[in-house]
């Protein structure tokens, strides 16, 4: 098909890389024709330098092609690059990218707070993408930089978006039960953490509240202004291999009652959903009214992974309390990222 | 030793139960002479009715003893019943025995919340035993009915008890994270909750912020009267072995800093500790520096699960967060029965 | 479709049954359309009834089904009636329903070894069926009773059959590391298999050695005359959820090197595979050269779980070794009820 | 006391070295008065050099040593090296250390199978030190090196020396279910191993029938002969943190009955039991009857990890089945360690 658009992927062999794989495989109109990863495996084939983990077996197009570089050579004929890589290698490597020409789209966290990059979670935020108009004279690059927020960022603003619109929040507190794949395949020992929780995961408190208030920020004079949302949030790693879960205190002065804000989420939807694009959930918040869900073990599977999952909505003196699951390497990575660029391409940014 | 406490224990071969028997068989001055468990197990030896689970053998004097059943008859020549009967099972069971003139220290839910009835977690509010000398009369009883709380509600009653001496609390969110063996042995099939995260445990929520509000209670004309701490709680259960984790954040007027809560914390001590209980912990809580603490893989062991655990201290804007940790079945349950009966000891109520 | 067979499914709630339900909703040609349960459950509609553990929804045309009893005049319409009761009351319950006419296909242990009873796990022994002939007469039944094999030995056997065709077997032996599943949904609580091995199966042993012969057996003179391979079992649980894995260590005094081994084994094929039966997989057995595998928590996914994985070939001395690992629900289950239903149509037993 | 054996240890801050620092702690006279880690911590204090996994608090006396390297210079004072080094690094640490005079005991796999080095599992065989006598002169070396087994080696030798003295043994099966601290406190990650089986441990089936012929072995004319009995090894990594379990499977053409097996395993003793040393178990083998008996959760306790424990044992044709567990840390490593050098000092090697 001569319109697809033809990306290449930084970091295709770890986790979130191969998800990315796997999901462009089945793409109707995004088609992966360059994976990179690090200098050691340039050359190989994919099948020979991954070690899959994904369900079935590797996407036959994707098997037999040659792992290349991060340099602008290797990367000059596709429309975007994709990046999943580590967040210490990303900033040098995106940046060069950028500057050289490239669109690239990116999971990992520099720049990510930077007020000329837009940090997208399509439902929350695509209309920031508009940031990119600026972004070039700004900057001085000659391509564009869109990144997408952090795996906890990302699930937890589901269902903060639409309950900020419903009621005047004054504070939040947020404790999180975060799946081990979110320190990355080997980021954990068994021994560390089986039978365990580790009432501390590193660097995420600081980044949870200023990605969110990005997210939620608004257009004024042509500069994105961050929300002020004030959040409190706490940190916990369990022995759950995917699905990040978030107990979610929101105290308002507001009057609200428990069947509205179900309802607030439960039909939650936008540009994604309305434009029906291909990566997009139907619905990308589903409500549970059984008080024991929802659960990573059994709630990650709705639409493939893309919609967050919300349960234990109460409404009691002026708290509003809920519990909000997402899967983190699809909803909180592989899958926002593909479903930016599909927004991206619906908008006309290339 | 003439002199010896000569207990008896209902529900001895529980998991509590059990802990129980291990822990007394080393006691200084407290005797285990009688053990109770379900019918169909009366006049078979301990060590045939039990399906031990607790590190080392059985110990030798209880191993031969024969099950009784929790009939008076069985109970009469003891001075104190100690009860780790389920939940469903000790109204009946307890009430016949106090009636009949039994003083009975139990761990089971009935009664907690009865005004009469002190709810004892010993180094919170031992005070409360006072309650037993109006007891009898106002309750028509020729026994003594004694409460042990809750296990989560007694772990996180330990750092709030001089957190609330400290500072003016406007507000407090509590998240658990708390083990299966709070569901006792067979509360959960590993297909349930392994690998998993249940956001919800069954009636915990309703619990937790009386039974603290009980617990912080003062007297006013010979009467307790309840705390009215406001406490926010979500109850989840992780796939741990044993071990109660909570993540509090409290909202307060007041400034103070993580230097001085962590010196608060660390140098609590009440009764059992000036005392010098046999079972009490030298510290009763524990607080860690270290950002990854506490854990329940780690940090169950000290005074042999008598101490909680605390860490991640942070104080920012008006919100104090910590975590609090604590072992479910010793600090939780058996080992404050047994420190609640050296406590009544001490104050000379038998 | 006129011509779909019509089932109904006994201890159709259960996690074998449930595993059925999902798998039989997307039949070509066999509909579920009656579903029963215990007693309690009866006139509840199949959604109210069933706590749903597959993953996706429940298909829709059973989720209003009302539960029926398991007495012949609420399965009086269907064509054949699966089974995937407990052991302990399929005995009675099938054998009334196959006196009064009803063809059972059943999971359950009781009349496996009876010898005009056929035990089926179709890639290895379809043409046991043949028993259904003299059935009704040599047992005086108006119905026919099939059983499928304990799921150990279903998975076991499927290996072993092209083995024995290749080598001539002096003595097995096998230690199996079986996955809590095996024991119901509620077999096993977390307390007593998380973190650990226990290394007996109650009943386990005793069911392997008779079911792999009785199903490696042959006609005689129009009786099945069962192998007498000599099988040294040893059964162990290990805290895997989905996923019996067997090693098996062949004598033999024949030589075969291992490249033969894989060969017979890859290339296995058998009636369900020649006439291309819906619930088949194109391959019986996967065969891993990479040292590390197979593994439950990545290869049970090959053809819905129908397929087995073996790696670990290696043949020293006059030793075959070998790991053999299926899906204990899917190919030790609910998958070989199915599938046997499909060869017994092809076959024209009904 | 003046009379103590001083002690130095290399690879002290491994999980290994650990163990070691905690049971020396408590010795009655054997004195850790060095320890060695990797370069870039020499010169930090203990404390702050080791992540402690250990329960309870670091040893004082360790607490503030300072880490030294693994030179002669810094070792010089002690009496004996003990190693827990990593195999990788030990092999010219420890050599070095050895030419230059140092008396050197290790757990690392290098020299292993030398036949002037004796491997000692000292109940089994410490009569294989006398090697010792003759090492200086065919080595040239000043010091003397010690080997201790593989952690398997180690464990699944207990059971099989009285075995052996029982009955004339053919051929034996063996599969091994090992806990993840076989590969180190970081060996695999959560993300691999948790609910997971891996049925292949790399290097391990090659030195299991080595390490244990060895030890069978019997001087022939000043030289260790190494027993040759046949073993086929399959080892496979389970979910469990703590503990290997071997299921034995012993061809033999004698007829003993279970009730003797069990006999010969439980009456077993060896020199450290008759000369009572500090770290030997008074019951090397414990043997239950229990059929759901050892296991890795309950039983590594005894002893303080030093007995092994049997169940399962079953003699059927010609087949003896048992099941052998131990801790892989304590009797498979740091234990034995001890215990070898609680021999050679019994013995006079120095």
């Amino acid at each position: 098909m001569a319109d697809k658009i033809k990306v290449s992927l930084l970091g295709s062999t770890g986790m979130v890389g191969q998800k990315m794989v796997r999901m462009l495989s089945k793409h109707p109109y995004i088609e992966l024709v360059k994976v990179s990863a690090s200098p050691q495996k340039i050359g190989k084939k994919y099948k020979d330098a991954v070690k899959w983990i994904e369900p079935g077996d590797i996407p036959e197009n994707v098997a037999e092609l040659p792992i290349v570089s991060t340099e602008y050579e290797d990367h000059k004929d596709v429309d975007v690059v994709l990046s999943a890589l580590p967040n210490e290698l990303a900033e040098d490597v995106e940046l060069k990218l950028v500057k050289q020409g490239k669109i690239v789209v990116s999971n990992a966290s520099p720049f990510r707070m930077d007020p000329d990059v837009p940090l997208i979670n399509p439902e929350v935020n695509w209309e920031h993408l508009e940031l990119l108009k600026y972004q070039k004279s700004s900057k001085n690059w000659n391509g564009l930089l869109v990144k997408n927020p952090n795996c906890t960022a990302a699930i937890l603003s589901m269902p903060i978006k639409p309950l900020e619109r419903l009621i005047k929040i004054n504070a939040t507190y947020i404790v999180t039960l975060q799946a081990v794949s979110g320190a990355g395949y080997s980021g954990l020992p068994f021994m560390a953490i089986d039978g365990n929780v580790v009432p501390w995961i590193k660097g995420e408190e600081e980044k949870i509240p200023k990605e969110i208030n990005k997210m939620l920020g608004k257009f004024e004079a042509g500069k994105l202004k961050s929300s002020s949302l004030e959040i409190h949030p706490t940190t916990t790693r369990v022995p759950v291999k995917v699905g990040h879960m978030g107990v979610i205190n929101i105290v308002t002065d507001d009057n609200v009652d428990e069947k509205e804000v179900q309802k607030a989420l439960d039909s939650f939807a936008s540009l994604p959903q309305h434009k029906n694009l291909p990566t997009a959930p139907n619905k990308p918040i589903i409500v549970f009214k059984d008080e024991d869900r929802p659960q990573p073990a059994r709630d990650l599977q709705y639409y493939d992974g893309m919609a967050v999952t919300v349960g234990r909505v109460k409404f009691e003196g002026n708290v509003l309390r809920l519990v909000v699951l997402g899967d983190n390497l699809v909803r909180g990575a592989a899958g926002i990222t593909i479903l930016t660029l599909e927004v991206m391409k619906e908008l006309g940014y290339f």
